[in-house]
């Protein structure tokens, strides 16, 4: 038996899915661009994917841009505040993705952009006083990046409050939404944001494809420079089964957002009332209230002998989990989210993360594997 | 009846393609950037595609960075060298892909790079003494961008000459090998190139992937920020069944590399024959002897009434055919290359691009419609 609990380094795609991506790898594989009826058929397959996601957030079709995934998003909306919309400040804070965290290094680096962080607490939660008088201290256009979920811990910041402080101050505000999109219902609307990002690979969808949400009065262009495809805001040939994989993905997600959330939550909340019980010194990183995302629980060990290498030996004994983002598994400098919560530095922390194919079978089969491991 | 004429769009997916792909659309979904045996079926994969593209072409597998096309891919080579190895000046064509065109415009209006365009002559043929007075004319970094064969009218460039004459003049030499990687052999150790790109839907691959090919003496660093994936240099998941997909779409064009090119150019060859036979005042763009690619063929009609509606008439009778490249068939201004070419302004030009999967019917097919949409 194997438990996949990494659903927040990537999910299975769903048979739906992929049922519904299989005609446009295979018969339907006419260039969108195209005039003549081959790419007709999947230049219509492309706008109604388009459709179907700008009404999931209540967006209009030209708002969205589709990319290949949340990394290209996200560099995008940065780098195009920067490029194309007069930034010349960005506030962000230090447990963002990497992607963020990096596309704001190279506008420091390259670009010259002032950075600023906002601070955080040992939850992983933004310091919105702090975030205010950061914004009032300067008369220079700024972007606020913030993710709306932490990929790492799951702490949920109040994007609705962090939308108006921007508005306020005349901000532009990017989300990262690749952990929330799909999972929680995400209203442009109601939130004064910009620009936020999704990544199909999240919920049930192909990995290389995502989309960014730009909002109509603050479109920055091309990242990707080339040919007309997405009103010219994105160049290359359309990526037609991703992009309707997405799609699907997107819309079986959304008529279970509900039951989805209550029964992840119950496998979560199971796994944490479990691993309380059988694992003494145990504790969690980030909120575990319900300003948590309901998919992840970041598991705080404590020292034993065991614990370094407590990760590898779970995936010996089938159980698949993470000492971080899996974009940062490489680096064998441990999380930059964990690092700047200030923690025991001794205790071992590890991301178990949900989906709607985990079962509280794969609970028990994980804490009877973390109860072997850790005596 | 339907005949497909617009391979240099866009190609089908191999049946074999689809079936390496499969199960990494199914099973093998784990995040290669993680660490245990989920990922790590995954990550084998990615780095097995990599070694046989990089076998493929000579390189070392650390040479090869997939990225989500060859639009990425140009992108990314081209202000790379302008971001991070000081190159203050770029050598281009007037007949490059749009994706080459724009990110060096996007150099010259944004990142304030100084910009020249090599001349050539009705076919397409680069004037290789008028880009030595240029290389010679200025001590300031260079990169030279010249496209390997046109996607519209063709012509192939003599590369192996272009990287002796930027050797000479220590330029960087990237090439877009688009449309030639996996229809030609290419070494790089045989040609002094550092950069060069390729998108696997012009092959019989999918779409949404590609590679970037950088020589190690000049590597450029990310163009899309974020975790550590490509070695650093291209973030964001893998597209794990994409790059599975070009590498065996790559691999199976090159066992047939010299059947394929016979058996296309006798297609082509008869098509050509067929068209001068039946179609009177016919010509056509580019290069037609050997120095032209065997998939495309850009035919020039004389004026007629009916001309200005062929392509539309021809899509009514089931022939695909373009008229120039995809990525610029949105844009009403017409084919920027042809324009560069000085040709009469009255006459039609249509791209016919031509595949394994096509026969002698398709081109007696396509002859009769044509002939009919005439008359």
């Amino acid at each position: 038996m194997k438990v996949y609990f990494d659903n927040a380094a990537t999910t299975a795609i769903d048979k739906d899915v992929l049922e519904a991506m299989l005609p446009y790898l295979q018969e339907h594989f006419g260039n969108p661009s195209t005039q003549y009826s081959f790419g007709r058929d999947t230049r219509a397959a492309v706008e109604d994917a388009r459709k179907t996601i700008a009404q999931l957030i209540h967006a209009q079709p030209s708002e969205i841009i589709f990319t290949s995934g949340g990394t290209e998003a996200n560099n995008m909306a940065i780098k195009g505040c920067v490029h194309y919309l007069g930034v010349q400040r960005i506030i962000t804070s230090p447990i963002e993705h990497h992607c963020v965290e990096h596309s704001v290094d190279f506008c420091r680096d390259i670009l010259k952009v002032e950075t600023q962080h906002v601070k955080v607490d040992q939850n992983g939660k933004m310091d919105l006083e702090d975030l205010e008088n950061l914004l009032k201290s300067s008369d220079k256009k700024t972007l606020v990046t913030l993710m709306h979920a932490n990929n790492e811990i799951g702490t949920v910041l109040d994007i609705k409050k962090v939308g108006e402080l921007c508005q306020q101050y005349k901000a532009l505000f990017h989300s990262d939404t690749v952990q929330t999109f799909a999972h929680y219902p995400i209203n442009v609307q109601e939130i004064n944001v910009d620009f936020i990002s999704a990544s199909a690979h999240k919920f049930h969808g192909p990995k290389g494809i995502g989309f960014l949400y730009m909002r109509k009065q603050s479109k920055v262009q091309s990242h990707i420079h080339g040919g007309g495809q997405e009103r010219g805001l994105r160049a290359g040939t359309e990526n037609v089964y991703g992009i309707v994989g997405m799609a699907a993905a997107a819309k079986k997600a959304y008529q279970n957002l509900e039951a989805d959330k209550a029964y992840i939550s119950s496998i979560k909340n199971y796994f944490k009332t479990q691993l309380l019980q059988h694992c003494p010194g145990v504790d969690f990183n980030g909120d575990t209230d319900e300003n948590s995302l309901f998919t992840v629980l970041n598991v705080s060990f404590p020292p034993n002998d065991k614990s370094a290498l407590l990760l590898f030996m779970l995936d010996m004994e089938g159980v698949c989990c993470s000492g971080g983002s899996a974009c940062g598994s490489g680096a064998s400098t441990g999380s930059h989210v964990i690092r700047a919560l200030n923690k025991d530095e001794n205790r071992v922390s590890i991301r178990f993360s949900f989906s709607k194919f985990n079962t509280k079978e794969d609970v028990d089969f994980a804490i009877e594997k973390i109860k072997k491991v850790l005596n």
